[in-house]
């Protein structure tokens, strides 16, 4: 199909009118939960129609897909400047660290992820499928940058040799950030979430994990 | 006040009444989710009217801090068991693994839990405090628990005479179990909850785990 200028300039502008609502839906999910927020009011802060909305997004399901692939994007983002691309792997145990010391910027963000996951264990919850897919991806990225650690010699031995505790070591550290969430959401004063995730990491490596 | 024969008897049998709905809610709660649940439902499976269930419990919430009473009370039960109460220490990290096992057969009770105490993170939530409290006590009794193994030779050297560690050890251990929860309950066929959590534990100490 061939687009026409006039097409390609919609395409465009639909595409920002998306970012908007999506940013916007994200920040009222936060404040006031997923269930209390309906699509109406999302619309009234955009300055759109109701029908307005339900043009780029049927349903709320669907704008909240687009606000999970959004936050993900964020997180890629921060993974990116932490230098997870490059070969080693300490860039993706530092953008871990590096997305808990920003969390405490966003609690609001963070209370509705933990809170979707959460409920998104039913398995007839619309985000199940998102959420399953989510944390197998996060467990193969997190184990293979282990890996790669481990053959730069950047893990203790008895961790580096050790197919299984390097696959039980990525399941930790994913269940880490997540637990950490629920007692530091719960205890903003008290629990120091990126400080305890930064230790448990920096235990398993035989270099500063800044160093790099 | 003096209570008369018949009122200790009454009272008696107000607390198996209660017993019963909270049993029974708990159940409803899993299966169905607590917000979908309604006192109405659940008095009617218990075979009362609805207003003989708001005799015993006034409201939702009310009831739902039953519920989760009687869930402490459940697994502290596991926790005794595994020789919690004794002066070592291995029995509260026993009975962490114990929880987990126990765990495989009641994923909806689980799953409650999980989302529950997801919600509880939002200040204004009916269990806001009832969670607080709990994520406190539960790691203050797992610092406990570890510091008393220390005293027995049982904890690693490099944890055993750093308090922070044995401090940041026991938010892992916590955080641990909720995230591991919210991955097994993902994908219960792939990831071994209890295994890792058993690993992890034995792996902060100089003697077999279960060997005490």
């Amino acid at each position: 199909m061939k687009l026409s200028v006039t097409d390609t300039v919609k395409q465009s502008k639909g595409e920002r009118t998306r970012a908007r609502i999506v940013e916007t839906a994200a920040r009222m999910f936060s404040q006031d939960g997923f269930r209390a927020t309906s699509l109406r009011e999302i619309a009234a802060v955009c300055g759109m129609t109701h029908p307005g909305l339900l043009y780029h997004f049927a349903n709320k399901e669907a704008l909240l897909s687009a606000v999970l692939e959004w936050r993900d994007e964020q997180d890629l983002d921060t993974f990116r400047r932490n230098g997870s691309t490059k070969d080693r792997g300490l860039g993706v145990l530092r953008g871990m660290v590096a997305l808990a010391r920003e969390a405490s910027s966003s609690p609001g963000l963070i209370e509705l992820f933990t809170a979707l996951s959460a409920e998104a264990t039913a398995r007839d919850h619309p985000a199940h499928d998102y959420f399953q897919k989510r944390y197998r991806r996060i467990h193969r990225g997190t184990k293979n940058a282990l890996k790669r650690a481990a053959e730069q010699g950047y893990l203790r031995a008895d961790l580096a040799t050790d197919e299984k505790a390097i696959d039980d070591a990525a399941h930790e550290l994913v269940a880490l950030q997540d637990g950490l969430q629920v007692q530091w959401l719960l205890d903003p004063l008290i629990v120091d979430m990126a400080g305890i995730l930064e230790r448990r990491i920096s235990r398993l490596l035989t270099v500063d994990l800044w160093a790099e």
